[in-house]
């Protein structure tokens, strides 16, 4: 099984409902540092998982739609708390639509599957998993 | 699937028996950072896989009572090589217990599995994941 | 000259003003994991630049009293851009206070300068640098 | 299940052919740090997944082998495009061989499986994972 | 004394001359993660040291001119080694040209130096400070 | 000015005397990673601040004849606190030491200065600086 692995990040507002977030329950944000793995069994015909640049540049739409924004005021995430495993989950899910549009190139339909991990901070981070 | 992880660290003393382990034989020492990994396959009411927080904690507490100790003179580890892998099998271990335990929470019983890596230095980790 | 360094960290919410920020005038956010540096040109009776538990403790007090917060509501920055640079000068102002205070104990009056570095991402962060 | 994983580096010259790879058709270089994980179910009778001095010395000689060399002049890569993920997959291969030949003892013919992750850059990086 | 210091990357070929370089005499190449470091006593009207988006965006161009290049052919360094720190000077002194340019804005003039360091792998970088 | 940092690492067994070092009173351990900067302020004729293959090589005896050890045995350290801050000013000064017996080299005798950083975990770290 291969995979590659392309990072870029986002810095968003929001807030938590529910006693369990404690202070986080007030209006404070994140830095999230993105990591995108696409995963194949074979390589293209290229040698490629995937065409590296692409997946960047996709990455960097999905990323730059969520960035410099308070999430607490998006409809998508409205009644929602946007933990960072869930946002793992919305940035793996935009990537995978992308995917099946062609997006990414005809090659990246040869994908398997997709993970997405958002670092909070050095000491904690969340993955989502999925295939495509 | 889902997953969270939080990282820690411990320093402690230890010695390794058997040759295989060369100068290592010797009293010395390591610093390890700890990460654990929380897996689950849908998140909670909260959109969470495990209150952040309290992994945090019991993590915490976890490395407490292996920190600042000589590894050889514990009556733990008689007899065995704590070798890193060896120890990321106890952390995880003693975190699962505490899992099941209820002391990270009732929305912790709904993890599937577990894996905690150590890293014993910039250029050598180990890792050890079972179930839950 | 010597240094110790301790890191933590913190996730605040804020906007900016000026044409100059772009996207970043919206309100948005940002971990900052924050590290803060300390100086002298010799070492104490202990053999230490300063009681690094210490210096830990205080430096997450000055960081929590800024964690999980919209910066933009907060009196101190009233009328201020609250960027990498001037949030590290905040921080380092703040712990230099607290040296003067003997906050982190009697051998910490030794110390001859302090520097506190913001990481906002991973390609890109701020410092300053302040005699004490 | 276990792993240990080793950490080591290449610096090679080498182009690409096709026109996803854009201005990397040009003969131009990377620095690949690479990380080497070995897996088993059980540890052995010393408590190791793998001497990780011999696992370290044997990744070595591999990447040695491909080190401060121009890649499009090597024979065994004649007329393939060395992208990061065929190259991850050349590294555990050649380990696999290494780990079936006994080189790295014969407490390492307990490994079940092996995986080699190629960082190029600080944002992008490849694996390929493999059974033993 | 404030700073500002942001990341980016570079892919090269190239080759020394001399016995001390060993088998780094043939061709081969480097990933070189660059981080380029802006210095000031005081900040701008803005609450800057510099508009992090444009030194981002020169630096980009800088290692943009550098990348997926054998620096072996390119005329600017015939008949120099290309080492790191002499790489880490030339993009250093290349910032500056376009600080006294303008090209990092007005407010890039209050600078006072910078200093660029280039990391070659995870164990070892250099870096090159001058003045502004 | 230049520096060139090469990074190596030890792993020892100490315990410290004095209530300040609350539980670190007892015998642990620590991994150092160890970060040696030379520094000049001009190149030597093959455009280089040392030859990076012996710095490297000079860093790695000088970490190997502290590792795999208990410091608290150490004739050299009879009596003193091994902290991090001291243990960074011991690699320093017999890196001098080295430079100064020709050890790094003829060119390396235009070096300046000399820093050591031991990161004794993800968050804390100290560091020695000294001229040559």
């Amino acid at each position: 099984m291969f995979s590659v692995t392309v990072r870029d990040h986002m810095m968003i507002a929001h807030s938590f409902r529910g006693e369990v977030f404690g202070p986080a329950q007030r209006l404070h944000g994140a830095t999230y540092v993105v990591d995108a793995t696409f995963r194949r069994a074979d390589l293209d015909d290229d040698n490629l998982v995937v065409d590296i640049g692409r997946a960047a540049e996709q990455l960097h739409e999905v990323v730059g739609a969520l960035s410099y924004r308070n999430l607490d005021e998006e409809p998508d995430f409205a009644g929602t708390n946007t933990s960072t495993e869930a946002l793992a989950k919305v940035v793996a899910d935009r990537l995978a639509h992308r995917v099946h549009a062609g997006d990414l190139g005809e090659g990246a339909r040869g994908l398997s599957g997709l993970s997405v991990t958002l670092h909070e901070s050095h000491i904690a981070w969340a993955s989502y998993e999925r295939s495509l």
